[in-house]
């Protein structure tokens, strides 16, 4: 057998290889150019470029687009632009939606506005939808010219949804049948449509008025006797969303019921749109990653391999903030210069209770951020996670502050250094675990990400606390 | 029309609420009978408790499994027991394989043998496997003796494969039709077969050596002309997993080709299981949360509502491993305590230089560990990427270290002071970019979790040499 045609996917890597070696000596070839450009090798260097620039299409034609868009993603930008200006229009559209969005971005800019045109007037409405926010306003309305009216009203229909509802990820086609027909003539219906949507599992069914009254898993067409009416053999039990509804729940919904796509209907039960599965995929991913580098204070559209600058400008309102909270948290240490003085042993061991603070702090709130994100804390249980996680403070504040105390007591050969030592441990591990439960849901009952920002408040509390404590308790117990 | 049937599933938590409240009560009522235990009110007790778990167990039926096994993870422990006993075999097996890991091992715990086997016995062999890891040994052999052969085989052969393989997550039931049948009777295969596995989407086909040779949507089944073979149909182009590929990879392909379902393969091409978007988003859920806990030293299955002990107990070995970090890391002021007490700004300003490096440094790593898990980061750029932040390390440092510099010397009145601190935030800053690339880079190139513990390394480098470079640079320019 052949089996040059099962593509496995884990292969990609091997893959990309030979393109990558190309795309490495194609920027050597051009720096010798440049250094030579006065000399008879021209012609010869201009030759060899030309073969390269060949090799390199030919490898670029034998990926799928979302290949393509992959390996853009893991070569720096100059290199983009050689693989980009190889593309047709079909293929840079394809490749276009399939791109991380800064990337896109980047792209857009750098791409004159005639050469765009002709490439998203390969897209359909729905994957105009996903790139209409990276487009300068004049491309986005000639654009949708070459639409028709209705995609036209979609289009802006869907743009006007929050982002991160279900409006805003929902697609535009789906099937939808009467009731009133039999299953053969569903069978005709799917059989003549010309282009049929992409993860089509079910025909959604409406009733007279228009109204959703039912699914069909396209399986059940083939189950059923074929003179039989659609309404006889429908799933009535039907899972819908509101355009309006939070992609995040529609997320756990698709998981929970295992849905492979799903109707978006208004309120009175007509369809406005389709939620498929692999929307919501591409959702879930980038909000995850969005989650871990919000924390850290960054956009999820960061470019690793974009220019140096765009990458230090991206830290300096997170680096900015932590250091005006630094700064406030140290103000608590100069209150007691004088009793550093007299005991430097102080100095070095109260940043250990800043950070076992911060430490306890971070791991409460994690938790709380993901019983935020699965629905599981709410409300009502909030009280007896406080209780919880106040008891478990209090547990691991007196074991290992005791311990801590037992160090700092034979390391400094100091009793009451000890006990100050463990009494500060105790009471910041308890107020770390207040804090890891506040921040994150006062943020939720904000409606704002509960991630967002929880770290730097937490840790400006457990520092600022921890050495307030510490050194607090040591001028009264010990000076 | 009447859209009774229609369910919203942002509408759960109204649908959970009489529940949740029926629950409480069911607690005080409880703890009531408790403390009159003697009293003759006893009856009208036990009757009025009798009532609310039928108003309990009538709330329960209206539910769904997989909303039923969300309600047990949002309730504390007992509560989850008065439920747990109301449901029948078959409901309380679909509910054991939705629960979370860590509920679910706590309800087989506290479950009898007898109890648990015939909840077993209505799992069929892919719900089977997904948990025989939280079973007791012997209750699992126990359970496999009511299986067939070959499904006992098959449920060997998936738990000898390694965690978050594709092996480990793939389901065993395919629809699997060789390539010389025609479209009709390819047809009358699905009608026929009683019991057809979830999620299916597509036909895998197999030649005459069951070797496969491509997949057919249904809906193209729907689409061919009845006559033809499925040969001529069939789509060449199929993307195949083997069993020790890894699942995150998996879920790459999944999301950049669309998939619903794909074939597992062995070396020579026969079809051993399959790979559903379903097992995919469960397995890609737990990662994204396992990954947020494992950077605070968390494991996935944490449960929220479990035991204190427990709860506190998780947290001993990074509490203990953070202690220990940053013991040593102060073990570095304690070189300087002679510099600290002629200047005892120096202990004020200090933890801002170890602070700022942490910050700098977990930026780095967040964007690194993205980078590395969607396989935009690999051997050949590193470099590139470690040139890149390191000149934003230098960047951001003399533009924020000259900031905290000025301000030191505005706030003590010192000049040397204030050009201490500019140099150790700025060299400070450089160190955080290198250990933030090199740590998850590293753990990755071990084949570890690249996001696993990288903030305790950072954060002790950090702290270490923010505190040595500030106190060091000091005590050799100040004193």
């Amino acid at each position: 057998m052949n089996t040059s045609h099962l593509s496995s996917p884990n292969k990609l890597e091997r893959r990309l290889a030979p393109l990558l070696d190309l795309l490495q000596k194609q920027s050597v070839v051009q720096s010798v150019t440049h250094r030579q450009q006065q000399n008879r090798a021209d012609v010869i260097e201009n030759l060899l470029q030309r073969q390269q620039q060949a090799a390199i299409q030919r490898e670029v034609d034998k990926l799928k687009s979302p290949d393509i868009a992959h390996l853009l993603e893991m070569i720096t930008s100059d290199k983009r632009h050689i693989i980009w200006r190889l593309l047709s229009h079909e293929v840079a559209g394809e490749v276009l939606i399939e791109l991380n969005e800064a990337i896109a971005e980047s792209l857009i800019e750098m791409t004159l506005p005639d050469t765009l045109l002709p490439i998203l007037e390969t897209l359909d409405t729905d994957e105009l939808s996903d790139i209409a926010e990276l487009l300068p306003q004049d491309l986005l309305n000639r654009a949708k010219a070459s639409l028709k009216a209705n995609e036209r009203n979609w289009l802006e229909q869907t743009m006007s949804f929050a982002e991160g509802s279900v409006g805003d990820i929902m697609s535009r086609d789906c099937l939808i049948v009467t009731e009133t027909i039999s299953i053969n003539e569903a069978i005709e219906l799917v059989r003549s449509n010309t282009e049929l949507p992409p993860q089509t599992d079910k025909l959604f069914i409406v009733n007279n008025l228009r109204h959703i009254s039912g699914v069909l898993p396209l399986i059940n067409l083939l189950r059923n006797p074929v003179h039989s009416q659609i309404e006889q053999c429908m799933d009535k039990d039907v899972v819908t969303f509101s355009p309006t509804d939070q992609a995040e729940e529609a997320g756990q919904a698709f998981e929970r019921y295992d849905l492979i796509s799903a109707p978006v209907v208004d309120s009175k039960g007509r369809i406005i749109g389709r939620l498929t599965v692999e929307s919501i995929m591409d959702y879930l991913r980038e909000r995850a990653e969005n989650q871990a580098l919000a924390k850290e204070g960054l956009s999820a559209d960061s470019d690793l391999f974009g220019p140096i600058i765009d990458g230090a400008k991206e830290r300096w309102p997170w680096l900015c903030i932590n250091l005006i909270t630094a700064f406030i948290a140290t103000r608590s240490i100069s209150l007691f210069e004088n009793t550093i003085q007299q005991l430097v042993a102080l100095a070095t061991l109260m940043p250990i209770v800043a950070s076992v603070g911060g430490n306890t702090g971070n791991q409460t709130a994690a938790l709380v951020i993901r019983g935020l994100a699965s629905k599981q804390v709410h409300r009502d249980n909030i009280t007896f996670i406080y209780r919880k996680e106040l008891i478990i403070g209090l547990m691991n504040g007196l074991l290992w502050g005791t311990l801590l105390g037992l160090f700092a007591w034979l390391l400094y050969q100091n009793t009451m250094l000890g006990l100050v030592m463990m009494m500060a441990v105790t009471i910041n591990l308890i107020l770390a675990a207040f804090i890891g439960i506040t921040v994150p849901f006062t943020l939720d009952r904000l409606n704002k990400d509960p991630a967002m920002g929880s770290s730097v408040v937490l840790t400006f509390v457990t520092d600022s606390m921890g050495f307030f404590l510490f050194l607090g308790l040591a001028s009264l117990v010990l000076i």
